[in-house]
């Protein structure tokens, strides 16, 4: 009789081991552990009151419905209250053209699933969000690396990839980018927009940290530009309400939407509709842009603690200098290796997410990239020492 | 420059059309329809009130973790009360062995994107559920239909086929079958868990209608008699507590689990939190055995009252006995059109499932499939009244 070790996974499952944050995330729990690790929010920012009064009044208000089936297509009070909030990214979609998801990972498995076949080629910027990349290796994407400067991903690099690869998509986190929290240039958002229109390529915009803006104007999202359909974008309130309600958004061309929409009944039917009727109420009362607001506040402050923390850190110490989002990027001095420094940093109470992870190809052993959302100032600095400390310690070995 | 009507869409979306139930649903919407049509729970089976209060307690006890990423695996106290849960079904999973899903239809994507590469074939009853149909379709399985009679799934056939196909998975719901009512026999469930193992296929059980009985005795699931971890056990809240949860769960072999997790942190990283802890305390409360015993008395009296009102059908209509679930499944008499019947009875205002998309390769147009749980004995008995005098007619011309 085969035993089930026997049994034979699909294709797409090799090489594939889960991603290493969730892994990291788990050392987490541990008591009196400082986490620079994960994207979470932090624990001031999660109002269970207030979504403890908006889910009664939903529940109060329109339960029956909350309850029952609804379609695929979105709780329509959440679709009306996103195409008012959405403007401010800098394009106003019709409620039709929204699909509420279930956090914005699941936009990221819909447009792979609606568009990939296996060998389709992807362009992410190197490094990228590793969610990402797992993703799209579980639809087993030719995965394109594109390199990226300060100012995020060059165009003329694009162009010369696009017209030697021709890929179907290209993935891009244009604001406060995972993990380097590098922001796009103004300048390049429309050109890559009409790029994507002249070559035939699909921009995936996954934008969940606009408005986590610390410093500097806002800029319009790369979708703002686009004349004719080829851009689709990803927002999220995970960053912001709360990433346990599990709502993100799509904006997208109809043509796309079916498919997203098709993908989606297959997947898990409907997003839950109280996490839906939450956050409408939540934008319909207008508390998004007062908590915004506070929030901003506070991770500005845990984001200039950090930075100003890496000042102590060893000669050759570089790091990115972010103006908002929620994480900043470091490369280590001397070829030190991020992920041997992880396993002592562990050990002394301290975590980060070693770089190498979120390359493509891996490589870049001496990266890591740094959280401050999820600790307090106190935190930051005595987690920032024991870091700089460990780093010098490194150093010397 | 290239249209977005241009854009191709992956191959797996080729041939797939979007649900027909989802698409019949948005129809019943019209005020004043009687719907056969869906398969949802009765609005006075839903608990606002009782959901709203849990709500409001879970996040006042721990809101912060409720609102925060949360484990793929899911919600602790989740999987504790479902391993005290599950036991009724006749197998004892513990915790770690429960992965909490946003419904079940995740399972069946999950179990696919797990297991299946194009051309790979999955065995189903015909006819099935067509959720799962499109779910198959959309991985590019080889579907192969394995006709069944009142008791389910022939074991001798099945194994037939077995040999014949050399399946990676049987898909089965084994209790008040969607769209058939039907429940397979006690002495072939043991039989099909010992040729899953003794063929090396895994077995992916369905069982989300179990507890809506409404006569005769329980049967233990096939999951009970698995020696081995070859079969995988699906169930869902969506049809005792509400559907808009999105709450279901997995129980699986730890070696299938494990690529579950990995598949589900790409599709939507978690299951939302707040619908986990509702329905963890929903259980823990004692709230789920009342709750069944209501609405079972409810919808025992409302399938009588639609199985009594089919005596009144033309000579040679035939239908199904179910013992519980949601659904009857009726033949037509005179070989009549079902898809035709269904456009004059919706101008009627009532409306049902042609059965013909519930099957593997379609035909059986004299087919379809009748809701009880979602009417009032008043609306039943209208609407088998209008749906008896359209056949009459149908029969004439």
């Amino acid at each position: 009789m085969p035993d089930i070790q026997t049994l034979r996974f699909a294709d797409r499952f090799e090489g594939i081991t889960g991603s290493a944050i969730r892994e990291i995330l788990k050392l987490l729990n541990r008591p009196g552990m400082i986490s620079f690790g994960g994207g979470n929010p932090a624990a001031a920012a999660l109002e269970e009151d207030v979504v403890a009064r908006l889910a009664g009044e939903v529940l109060h208000k329109n339960g029956k419905a909350i309850l029952q089936y609804g379609p695929t297509e979105g709780y329509a009070p959440l679709r009306e209250a996103l195409a008012r909030w959405l403007p401010r990214f800098g394009f106003s979609p019709e409620p039709d053209h929204i699909l509420p998801i279930t956090g914005s990972t699941q936009g990221i498995d819909l447009m792979a699933k609606a568009l990939l076949n296996p060998g389709d080629v992807v362009l992410v910027e190197n490094p990228t969000f590793l969610g990402t990349l797992q993703a799209l290796r579980l639809y087993q994407a030719k995965i394109v690396p594109v390199p990226t400067d300060e100012g995020g991903i060059d165009p003329d690099i694009l162009e010369e990839l696009v017209r030697r690869h021709q890929p179907k998509m290209l993935y891009v986190i244009p604001t406060f980018q995972n993990p380097t929290g590098r922001t796009l240039l103004a300048q390049r958002r429309p050109r890559i927009a009409q790029m994507a229109e002249q070559y035939g390529f699909v921009v995936l915009e996954d934008d969940p940290y606009r408005d986590l803006r610390y410093r500097g104007e806002p800029l319009p999202a790369i979708k703002s530009y686009d004349q004719s359909g080829w851009v689709v974008h990803l927002s999220s309130t995970s960053k912001l309400v709360s990433p346990g309600l599990r709502v993100g958004a799509v904006v997208a061309h109809p043509s796309i939407l079916r498919k997203l929409i098709i993908g989606k009944q297959s997947s898990d039917v409907q997003t839950t509709t109280l996490s839906q009727a939450i956050v409408a109420e939540y934008l319909n009362q207008g508390l998004m842009e007062p908590h915004i607001q506070q929030i901003c506040g506070m991770y500005r402050a845990q984001m200039d603690c950090m930075l100003d923390c890496l000042k102590a850190f060893p000669e050759g110490t570089t790091h990115t200098l972010p103006q908002g989002g929620l994480f900043t990027w470091v490369q280590l001095p001397g070829k030190l290796n991020a992920q041997k420094l992880f396993s002592i940093c562990v050990e002394q109470g301290v975590a980060f997410v070693p770089g190498t992870s979120f390359f493509v190809d891996g490589g870049h052993e001496d990266t890591l990239r740094l959280n401050f959302s999820n600790s307090t100032l106190e935190q930051i600095q005595r987690g920032m020492g024991l870091l700089a400390q460990q780093v010098k310690q490194a150093l010397k070995g």
